[in-house]
Parts: C-alpha cells; sequence; structure tokens
C-alpha cells in the first residue's frame, strides 16, 4: 500500500530535543493539523466535534531503516528489546500512533493538544478515539511499567520583573502558551538518556525560541529564553 | 510511504458477514498474526509478553476509494457523516486500527483475541498498547454513543443430545472455542442495517462452518451449524 499525506502537523517542536516520548492527556503543546489541497474538505470533518480524542496515524520523519531489537531510551538506552515490544520509530513501516485531545476546530483545520510529533510531520489519518474499544485503562504495560515516571520541578530564573506565570509570560514577550508548553516539555526531563550533570547547560529550541537550562536533581533551572 | 505486509491475520472470519464493528475486549475470536518470512525473528518479539494488550495497524482488503463522508451502519446507514469522524474502510489511507489482547506467543506467532478482521488481512505494524497514554476511560464517544448498545441473546436450537455449552460443543463435532466465538458473533446482531425479518434465515460462515439463524426481538435463534 502506497501511503498519500492527508495534511502536516504544525506546533512549536521544530527541534527533535524536547518532544515528549509519548503523547500524554495532560499536554498542554498544541498542535495545528493542516490538510492537504485535496483533502481540506469541511464535509470530511462533519461530526469529529462531539468526539474529545482522536487518534492521528503518522510518518516517522528521516527514518529509512528497522531493526529487530531497538534500546528504548526508558530502559536507560542500555537494554535490547523487541521491536514489536516498543514504540520505537525503527519498524519495518515507521508510522506513529498518538491519542491527541481535540481541542478546537479553526478554518477546517484541527486543533489537538498532546501530539508527541515534530512540526511539519506528514499525517496518514486522524480517527475517531472510541472508548468502548479503544481504552483499557488496566492494560499490563511490560517494562514500561518498570521505570519509574520521574517528573522534574520547573524553576523559572530568567531575568524578569514579575514571578507570576501568566506575568512572566507577558514580560518575557512570550506568546501565548509557550511558558506552559516549555515548562511541560522540561517537567518530562528532555535529557538524552540518564545524563546526570549539574553544570551541563542544555539548549532546547521551541516555537521560536531558545531556552537554556539545567537539571539539578529533581529541579529544571531555566536560565534564558531567547528569540531566535 | 511505501507499506511493506509483516504478517497476514488467520482467523475463523472467512466471511466479511459477521466481523465485529470494532474490537472489544470481550471477544472470545481468535486471531493468529502468521509473520512473512523477513518478519520472523523471534528477537523481535523480545519484552511484548509483558504487554496485556496489543495495537494491531492493518489494511482493509478490497477497497481502493475513499469518501469525504460515509453512511456509518450504527446510524441506520442513512446518515452522512465525515470520514474523519468514523472508523470506515472508505478513507484516504485504508488503514484499520485494533486494540486486541494478548492470549499467547506460539513458534514465533502472536495469538490475539478481539480484532475485528478478515482471515488473510494484512498487517502493517505490532505495537504495545501503553495505558498512560493509550487509556481515555472518559472520552466522549461522539454520535457512536447516541446508538444504544443493542446485544442479542443467542439460544441454539440445532438438534443435539445435549443442552450444555461446552457438551453441545463436542457432540456438535466442532472444534474448541467454534461455539463461544459464534455466540459471540451473533450476540452482537451482525445483521446489516437495521433489518427486523423474524422469517427470514441468515447464513454465516466462520472457520469452515455455516451457521443458519434468524432473528426474532431480542433473540438470536440459530436454527443449523454444518461443515462447508
Amino acid at each position: 500500500m502506497e501511503l498519500k499525506v492527508i495534511a502536516y502537523a504544525r506546533n512549536g517542536h521544530t527541534d527533535k530535543f524536547g518532544i515528549p516520548r509519548q503523547s500524554r492527556e495532560e499536554s498542554p503543546i498544541l498542535t495545528r493539523i493542516v490538510f492537504e489541497p485535496e483533502y481540506r474538505i469541511p464535509e470530511a470533518l462533519r461530526g469529529i466535534e462531539g468526539y474529545s480524542h482522536l487518534w492521528l496515524l503518522w510518518g516517522f520523519s528521516e527514518v529509512d531503516s528497522w531493526s529487530p531489537t531497538v534500546r528504548p531510551p526508558r530502559l536507560g538506552g542500555n537494554k535490547r528489546m523487541g521491536v514489536f515490544a516498543t514504540r520505537s520509530p525503527f519498524r519495518p513501516n515507521p508510522i506513529g500512533l498518538s491519542s491527541v485531545k481535540l481541542v478546537g476546530i479553526e478554518d477546517g483545520e484541527l486543533i489537538v493538544s498532546g501530539a508527541d510529533v515534530l512540526d511539519g510531520t506528514p499525517i496518514y489519518d486522524i480517527k475517531p478515539y472510541l472508548s468502548f474499544s479503544d481504552s483499557h485503562e488496566d492494560a499490563k504495560n511490560g517494562f514500561a511499567d518498570e521505570t519509574k515516571e520521574h517528573k522534574l520541578e520547573v524553576v523559572w530564573e530568567v531575568e524578569s520583573t514579575t514571578k507570576t506565570a501568566k506575568n512572566l509570560e507577558q514580560s518575557l514577550g512570550l506568546p501565548r502558551n509557550t511558558l506552559d508548553a516549555v515548562s511541560y516539555i522540561l517537567s518530562q526531563d528532555p535529557r538524552p538518556g540518564y545524563q546526570d550533570d549539574p553544570e551541563r547547560e542544555y539548549k532546547l529550541d521551541y516555537a521560536g525560541w531558545t531556552v537554556t537550562f539545567v537539571v539539578n536533581g529533581p529541579k529544571v533551572i531555566v536560565k534564558k529564553i531567547v528569540k531566535i
């Protein structure tokens, strides 16, 4: 089967670094689904507004080989697992699957939150999420359960005249939602593998801004955020 | 992207009639995932036994056109909805998505239950089900919620010397699991649209057997089951 690109994802993830490893319901990161001209047909979305969640089937960019075993990042990158036991991109057909929240419909485009995809990702299909067949609250998550979630506390130590998040966003001249999105990304610990050097400065691009941060124990300290 | 078939589904659904409209956790219907030689690699499944549920990405057979709007069977087949608001096969990229229960692994093949697919369906990907990103128990199901579920009671009025299900299966000479599977299929009301003629005899093929039944109100009455 030859897949046709029906749309492209547009969001602030212009940089692979910082993309959440899986879609998460609580993610504030917004993605716009921009249809290709041939598929930009308002009737094709009729009834979709009744669903709270959707599935996106999308293509992993720049992946052109697969491997029977892969090293899942959540196992520290040093243990090999079967590719079909992981959501790794290096699979025979590099298709990603993400459940997202439907936030809105604007000008024939879908706005969703929680998509763990890069800006410009090709979308192959959009399906409604059906809780009676898709939801298995008690599913056993294999080795994905073995690693405990570690969420980091995000502290903004940028130069600013204000302390509250809302005012901080304004005083830094950030577009709406950017501070929430960056805080969320950093709380997920975007560092590769299990690096742990409190001196090391990391840089992350999001939505046209470069964020400089360090990680010290359970805390991410944001040092700078500047326009690219 | 050009999709490669990694495996084929093998089950008793040799007939489109009777395939459940969505995958369901409680389904007793077993499907065997038989890998193509190139992908029949035991290591590619390493760690999969830790998961209770999997995703299958598969191809709708015999679909080569799409339509911006479709008539969902659950709305009685007379209302048009946007294709992206449905799980209809008539989509730009006819890929199906089903969550299934992992029942076992045998000779490098996966045995799953609950797959709503035809025998011989091409499989393009197998992914682990991750409850923390894939499960949304309270998702709003749009118009799919509007139609109340109608499950039918299944009564076996076949000629037999016994009444209990287990013995009935044996006395009819059916392979193990067949009676459960057929009862499940019939309980889902496989009739097309909202036909309602208590006189009409329906025939359904499953796993090499032809089942003859009628539907009278909330009851399915099985009249005959014979080897094809």
